[in-house]
Parts: structure tokens; sequence; C-alpha cells
């Protein structure tokens, strides 16, 4: 791909797009079209935005053109939202205005069948004449959270963060916003891929490869349209950054639906597999497992090696993450005497300070996400710690509801939340300063704790054995890239 | 075992006690007993509550007893939350009552070493003198959903029921209720076994084998101590109701952490898998697996055969449902033509009616939930059906939040609760008539549709693939069953 380093790759204005005009969205709610712009229009994005529309003077309070024809200036990225037969001439349009980039939401091209593989024909050969590369069609649009442009049909309220997708299913763009929410997890870019008429995953990774802001890439794939160009680009940006890939083209029935979905059949899975391996591609097996991985390998720090610290108040969690531990390939090493000598004064003797650590019960949180995590980490003895349990606010709130009349000092829900902050500090600092830490908690996202965690980007997981799911593929990632530079 | 048939299984008495005996609680809201006599007093349950307290007159509010033999009756359990120490001449006095049931929460016993193994060979020989039978020592307590009995350290507003659980770790009893109540699970009962002294996992399963509100088992497992009782028990209770065990004590690592939680070691990973296997158990490889395996067998009809219908408007999680069939040998049978002509008025034309049945989009989610499903079930053409895309009220106050100067009609909540329970209220008569369905989505609780769904039991996950898996253990449980039927 000679040609494809010395062109500015064209995701790059797409996704710092300065205008945008903008097809198919009128004052009608019910209207995809509408959504979408009102979510570009609510959602921070400062650049300009021009609706076109032939008949309404303004949409959503911005005045429209009927024509593109008709704008002051040449936005530099056409969105089209309309019906799938007219998509070809406006897009003529487009180009003719002199726009250079799309993102063609509308459905009804290939993965329609005949007529409508015809119809996306022409769409190509329209951009091919003007020198137009476009997302979609049949696609729900892009999001850049750095720059607070998002046009897909749902709002992006997370902020910024380090993790990329590119996903063959708009659903896991945009659908999944709450559950990502939850999670704690912040995309850099996302781009919904569609048909993949134009612009596909191989130049989505390149791009991403390029791109400062993200730290890791996760990928869905129903097909990968161009095999060797994937493998050759793959390749080389996973020894810039991690890449997870999530394929459920692989089986006889897994292809027959993507196939009916995005108009590309899969191909055999342990080719894939192979691929995936040979490039240093993580294969995730569930989507729950892209996002986890993608977002461990996003935010941890390179392991050294597999030894690690487990490290709470729980014995079950505890026990679980070991054998989860020992089922992955990673140590969990006997902690020295002296080692074991200074966290003592730190552990009830209810608890065992042998790894994993167990605290039974400890009133000051401080102890287990920071001070025990740091003197086992400095001690040289592991390369990475686990901690489960994280919960600060959401058991007094409990409390507080059950019985008002026994909290003698109830806090002010700021001030309680300044000093979860507080006592959590030392947990984001150990993470900042270079230790492999990744947690989990039953609580959730209303808990301070959880939120302050889940802020400060230490990864956190819903169950322990995730985390340690998420902490062997961190460590997989790096021993691959480790053996690569040598 | 042929004296435990003859004789009530201990646990009946200890679940259904009409009043308690309380040792440890005070008024100081920071220690253990008084915050699990709290969660009694306050979650409803309706026996007669006796705190027994050397110093206070009341313990929250309640008459309190300087000593057991003090009280005008003899309660039909005691619940120890004392000082180690103490736990033998205390229990001495409760046999001396007449007390024949105890739970035991302190710890410091045989998970502490040979001290700690001593005094749990004294609490031993106290219950065998005054024939007491007793969980614990070193647990958190046991909860009776169906009578509000929970004297955890963790309130329990969840509600009754269907699932059952015993845990050798009090965590995955209590710890992960706010988790629970977001999956929209229930128990009958959950008993933390703690150190199994008396009572243990062979009793444990004898009296769910019994309980009519159980409809389905869940294990926590470190270590099985009478193996063959298990198996038998096991195997027996299995031909009654499914039983998923998670097992962490078949690694070194997983071993040693379990030893110094409850005191017992593990054994042989494979050895455990052929006694589940053998008798009927599902291994389930991770504690959230435990938990979804577990409701669904507690919720789903009985499918006759692997054939599943895939209905969602969401192309990539259906084409992740699709795949992940294959991969647990599931079928997606294409509709035959017949079938694929009635649901074709309700599908939308970008859409497909082959199976999986996409919607791509549809203002009426009554199409996903109900009718397609009843159609495409009532075909005889499937055995099952699994639904992604749960989803009601929550895009809509987004929507609100987000640009309230567009809704025309803001619904009053308690209308659009309504609204939405009724279009839902189809999927819950579906499940109810005997059709296996279990549902997925990546939206949370506080969506009404969501909420609908999971107070009707039908279970309902966080992702697609979750569903399967569910769906594929039901199908496993049922196939088992029915050879040994045969």
């Amino acid at each position: 791909m000679p040609e494809r380093t010395e062109i500015e790759n064209p995701f790059h204005r797409i996704m710092n797009a300065s205008s945008i005009a903008f097809f198919g969205a009128s004052n009608s709610p019910t209207t995809m079209g509408t959504t979408q712009i009102l979510h570009l229009i609510k959602g921070g994005y400062q650049g300009r935005i021009w609706p076109v529309h032939p008949k309404e003077e303004k949409v959503l309070g911005i005045p429209a053109h009927r024509n593109v024809s008709e704008l002051p200036e040449t936005p530099e990225l056409a969105v089209l939202v309309l019906p799938t037969n007219i998509v070809p001439d406006i897009l003529d349009e487009c180009g003719q205005k002199g726009i250079k980039r799309a993102v063609i939401i509308s459905g009804g091209f290939k993965e329609m069948g005949q007529e409508g593989a015809e119809l996306q024909e022409r769409v190509n050969a329209v951009a091919e004449k003007h020198g137009i590369r476009f997302v979609g069609p049949n696609c729900i649009g892009v999001i850049n959270a750095h720059n607070s442009m998002n046009f897909t049909f749902f709002p992006y309220t997370l902020g910024p963060g380090p993790l990329s997708l590119l996903s063959q299913s708009g659903t896991y763009v945009t659908q999944v916003l709450h559950y990502l929410r939850e999670r704690g997890l912040r995309y850099s870019r996302a781009v919904s891929m569609g048909n993949e008429a134009n612009l596909d995953l191989v130049d989505g990774l390149e791009y991403l490869g390029e791109d400062p802001d993200t730290g890791a890439i996760a990928l869905y794939i129903e097909a990968i349209r161009r095999g060797r160009e994937f493998v050759e680009t793959a390749g080389q940006v996973s020894l810039k950054k991690p890449i997870v890939a999530y394929y459920v083209g692989g089986t006889e029935t897994g292809a027959r639906s993507g196939s009916s979905h995005t108009g590309a059949m899969g191909g055999d899975d342990v080719v894939h597999d192979g691929m995936f391996r040979q490039c240093g591609i993580l294969r995730a097996p569930t989507v729950e497992e892209m996002y986890d991985w993608g977002w461990a390998l996003a935010c941890t720090s390179p392991p050294g090696g597999k030894r690690v610290a487990i490290i709470s108040h729980s014995g079950g969690p505890i026990t679980s993450m070991a054998d989860s531990c020992a089922r992955h390939g990673l140590q969990v090493p006997i902690l020295s005497k002296k080692t074991r000598e200074k966290i003592a004064p730190l552990v009830p003797k209810t608890g065992s300070t042998a790894n994993p650590v167990d605290l039974t019960f400890s009133m000051n949180p401080a102890v287990m996400v920071s001070e025990i995590p740091k003197i086992v980490y400095e001690s040289g003895e592991v390369d990475a710690v686990l901690i489960h349990g994280i919960m600060g606010s959401s058991f007094l709130r409990e409390m507080e509801a059950l019985a008002p009349e026994m909290i003698q000092h109830p806090q002010d829900p700021e001030k309680l939340r300044n000093i979860i902050d507080y006592v959590h500090s030392g947990l984001a600092e150990l993470a900042r300063s270079g230790c492999p830490v990744i947690t989990s908690t039953f609580s959730g996202r209303d808990d301070y704790a959880v939120d302050y965690v889940m802020r400060n980007d230490v990864p956190l997981y819903p169950s322990p054995e995730r985390a340690v799911a998420a902490m062997a593929a961190v460590m997989r990632y790096h021993r691959w890239r480790a053996g690569r530079e040598n």
C-alpha cells in the first residue's frame, strides 16, 4: 500500500471536520436524521452545522438550505440520512460542491440483495468521480469523543477516553452507551463501519494507529474484506498499540446472519484465528470481553512478567481470582517473609498476608486499595496487582435509608464524596506511577468509590474473574510485543 | 444415609424459625452484630427476636436479656456474632435452654490454624452434647426471602424468587446483592456455609431438593467435605431440579487460597468435573455464569430440543447470538416459507425473516417481544426463543433531558410505565405459557421495560452471548434429565 503512506488517511478529516452538511434531519422528533442531528447540536460539537432540507426553513433552530449548492462554504463532511434511492444523486451534488468526505447512514444497499448492490455500485461510481471517501452505507455514524462530534442515534455523554472502536455493527457503537457508562469506559473514536463500500477496517486501523488519543483498538468483525492488507496493517499497528478483535463470522450460522446484516460473508474460523495471532491481535470470545480487554489494554501499564498479587477483604472473590489466575497461566507467588512482615500491621489477625492477601474486615479502604498494593508492588515480588471489592458510599446510603435513626453524623453527599475520593486517590496515583493494577467490585457506579476509580482510568470489572481475564489479556499482549521487539 | 430420610432436615427449622435469640448485637452501629440484627428487624421478619446482651437494656428498641437462660421461651434458633473464644460457652448455654438450631457467624476457627481448629472441636462437642445442628462458624448468615428472614451483613430488598444458593463464601451471598438486583435475580434461600463444622453442602442440597420455593440451586464450592454423599444427594436432587456449581478448588492456587478462607482443601479439578457430570450438575466457569445459568434454570420452561429462534432489531447482537449458538451446539434453523410469510407483515422491508429475524427498526416493541416470538414458537419449527434489545423508557428519558423542547407530549412516568408494562405483557404471557424464552439488553434496570421483564421472571442478560450461554445451560440440563428418565 505505498500510496497510503503518502497521503493523509481519509478518517483524519472525517473525525476532525470543521463543518458538516447534514441531509435528512427535519423538525419531526420521530425521524432518525432529526435525532442524529440533535445529538450533534447538543453534544458540544464546535464546528459549523449546515442542515440541508428541501422544505424546512430551519432545522432545530439552525437555518437550513434547500440544496447543498446554496451553502456559502464547502463543508468538510457530508452526513446522509436519506431514502436509499436518492443517495447517489445527493452524493453527486455534494461532489459538485467540492465535498470530499461523507458518512452515509442510509441502509437498503448491498445488505438487501441484488437491487441494493447495484445502487451501492452507483454510489461508488459517484464517489470515485469526485474523489469522495466515505463511511457506510448502512451504518449509524461516527463518534470523536475528543471534539464532541457525535451524530449517531444515541447521545454520547461519557467524555473522552483512550479506547477506540471499529464496528461492523452500529449497535455495538451506540446502543451499548448506557452499558459502557456503567462500566466506566470512554471512547476516543468509534466508527460504525456499515457495508464498507469505500472506507473499511484496514483504513480505520491505519488511522487509529496514527491517532494520539487512541491507546487501544477494539474491532467487531463479521467479515474482513481485504485479508492481506488487514494482516499487514494490523501487524504494524499492533507493535504500537494493542488490538482486540471479536469475530463472529467463523461459524456457518454467524456468517449467514452477518451476510444479511452488512452484505459480506465471513470466513473460516481457524484461518481467522491464525490471522489474528500472526498480527498480534487478541481475539475476544464475546462482546463483553472485547470491551473489557480493550479498556484494560488502553489503561494499564505494561507488566514486566506474569506474577500477580491479589488483595481483597473478601475470601470468596480472592479464591475465585486465584483459581482464575492459575487457569490463565498467571502466577500468584507466596510473598517473602520480609514483605509479609511489612504488611502484617495492616492486616487483621483473622486475615492472611501470604498472597492472596485477605483483609477479612478493614474499616479504612486505603489499606486495601493503596497502602498494601504499594508495598507489595514495590517489593518487586509481583508484576501486577488485582484488587476486589471497591466500595464506598453505597453501603452507608443503604444503611441511612434503612435506619436513619442510627446514623448519628449523616454526611453531606459532597463532603462524603470528597472523603472517598481522597481515600482512593492512592490507587489512582499507584496506577499512574506505572503499576499495572486492575480491580473488581459488585457495587455499581452510583457508589462514589466506584465512580472515582472509573473516572481515574483504573479498570474496574463487575466480577473477580473478568478482572483476571483482562489482566491476562494485558500480559499476553505485552509478552507478544516484547517478543517482536527482541 | 438412611437416618437422614427419617428425620426432618435441620435446615427446615433454621429457615422457618419462629423466634431467634441473637447474640452480639448492641446499639453501636459500627459492630457487625448490630448491622445484622438491624437487617432482621427492618427486613420484615415476622418471628420474635430476642437480643441477648450482658449490658444493654434494649437493642435497637427491642428489650434485651442478659443471659439466654432468662428468656421467657425457648427460641427456635440462636444466631451468634461473638468473639471466638466465648462461642463454645454461649452455645452450651443455648443448649441448656433447649435451643436445637444455631447459625455461628463468628470467625477465628479452623480457617485460622491449629488453635482455631481446637476451638472448633470444642464447639462441635458442645453441639453434639445438646443435639444442636448449626451453620458455620465463619459465615455471614442465611436468607429466606420467602419469610423475609435475613440477618446477613447487607439488607435484602430483592423480594422472594426461585433461585437458591449454598455458598462457601459470604460475599457471594450478600456483597453481590446490588449486582443481583441490577440483573433481576431473587433468592428463595441463600446460605453462607462457612467452615461447615456441622451442616454442610450435602445437608443443604437435601433441604433445597425438598423446598417447594426453590426452582434451581446454585453452589459456590471451594472444597467438598463428603464426596460420596455429595454425589449421591446431588444425583437425586438433580432429577427434580437443576443444580449449577462453580468450583474453584481445582487448581493449586485456588486450593491454597480456599484453605486459608474456610479451612478446607480443594481437590483435583478433573475428578470434580467427573463428579459433577455424573450427578447432572452443570459446572459454571465463573461466578457470573453461576448466577446467570442458575437464574435461567430456575425460570425457563424445559425446551424440547435445541432449535432456537433469534429475534432483534439489532444486526450485531443477532449475529453474535447466531455465532454463539453454533459454538454451543444450538441450531438456528431457517424458518419455513409459511412461517416467514406469517411474520413478513410485521418486519420492515430492510429487515430479514429468515432466522435470525432482524427487524432493523420498529416503533412498536410488542412486535419484537411477543407478536413475532409467538408466531415463530407456535410454528413448531423452534424449541426456544432468544430476543435481544429489551428497551423502553430510557431512550425517551435521555431525549427529554437533552431536548425537552422537542417532546410535545411528555409522559407522566406512571402512565409511561403502564404503557410499557402493557406492551411487554405478551412476553411475560408467552414465557408463562411454556415457551422457553431468554432475553438480553444493554439497557439498565432503570428502564421500565427492563424492570418489567425482570419482575416477570423472564431471564434478561446484559449481553447477547450470555443469553445464549444461559439457554445452552437450560438445554443441557433438560437433555441430561430426559436421558435419565428414559
